[in-house]
């Protein structure tokens, strides 16, 4: 059972207008829920600053699948990895193009060295990893 | 058949070397490879900034599958905009979170709302979408 | 005289803590303080993708003044695009290195491609850019 | 007397065309400065990492400056850390705002909490800060 807590905050009424529309036009349910998304972003990402807590990522490559042999060196960095990766996803973008995404679990410090090795191989043309959290730690 | 062009620049020897050292940190192959990323990277930056581009992305989503609801929410979203997912990847990170991520293609200007849509669910603990591209611009 | 509202949110306890212990150590004098400045940001970072917005920025670059005719060539972009600068600070680093800060105003597509220009000079070691507001618009 | 070393890298054909037309958008001189501040950009970055490099950095605020005792205690602060503070540049956006750039040097980890500090004071509407370098370590 959650423990929420109320708090009331101020705030101009101009700003608070201006926000608001952000917020709608972002999709929101409410002006609360995008609070908690400002909030839970700063806490992500002072928490990644740190190399040994426990957490989650992913990784996007996008690469050509002729590149020589790039597919058997991914596949093979990724076994070789085998207890940060949980799953891969891959998608055929047209005939040459491929898109994959890999979800890596760990510590802080070797998942992000698995993430920038995937991205570093000659041949995958766009990377970019998202550092998240396993979820426990945040509310 | 890649048309490649070869040509040259001049950088500071230190500088040089200092880069040397960050790229061999990275696990890039060699410099020339991890020159062309930073090179892919501005590209990519840039096009994002055009609405009607065509573009690929991924969203990557921690929740609480015990929130209400929320799965059933991020289901129909993902069912009504169908001709911009191609697939999700679900995982159970324990007994209360899972991470979630869906791949996205289509016009920037609406991936770009989709994708902010999703991470504006109430129940999504963190939310982050990586935009990317679809390959055939890219080398 | 400001027309301040005040409203309620509420957030898990746990995560109201550990968002109070980041605010804390960052200086915050509240936490109402530290949630303004999120949304603030998030205001400021989507005003600038509009090139048409009347705003401020910040340019600073760190350069060898030593670099033949660059501090003469900043000098003259400055001076060509006198109506968008409005200050310039310079400190010498050491006996090679300086630090210039220029404050621009104007619109917000050619404040941008000035800042740009500024960095890409040649001998320009490092340039960033802060994008701001001119304040009328924010509360 | 810089020691300059040339060395070639091979690009594909387009990836280059479509770099030198963002090159010449920025307003650089040659594609070979363009790849040097991507360069430099990616060492600054990593450098910030360790909190005790020697560094530089600027420190953008806007504010209201009939915003109550502000001015006084944003002066107080910058007393307070004597040794790190540089300089501060004033200027006046409008009868309310003021703009303030205050240049900062020393250890990382204490410059960054100053910057921090400064920018989560009660009445300040924006902040951001530039972290950058001392030059001497980047040619």
């Amino acid at each position: 059972m959650p423990h929420v807590e109320r708090f009331s905050i101020s705030m101009n009424r101009e700003l608070l207008k201006t926000f608001d529309e952000l917020t709608a036009r972002k999709g929101y349910p409410n002006r609360s829920e995008a609070i908690r998304d400002l909030v839970r972003n700063a806490l992500v990402e002072e928490r990644w600053a740190d190399a040994n807590e426990k957490v989650a990522a992913t990784v996007t490559i996008v690469y050509d699948h002729h590149t020589r042999e790039l597919a058997d060196r991914l596949a093979d960095i990724q076994h070789h990895h085998g207890s940060l990766v949980v799953a891969a996803t891959h998608i055929h973008l047209d005939n040459d193009n491929c898109l994959e995404v890999v979800i890596l679990r760990g510590l802080s410090g070797r998942v992000r060295q698995l993430a920038e090795l995937l991205i570093a191989q000659k041949g995958v043309k766009h990377g970019r990893a998202v550092y998240t959290t396993e979820g426990r730690d945040l509310w």
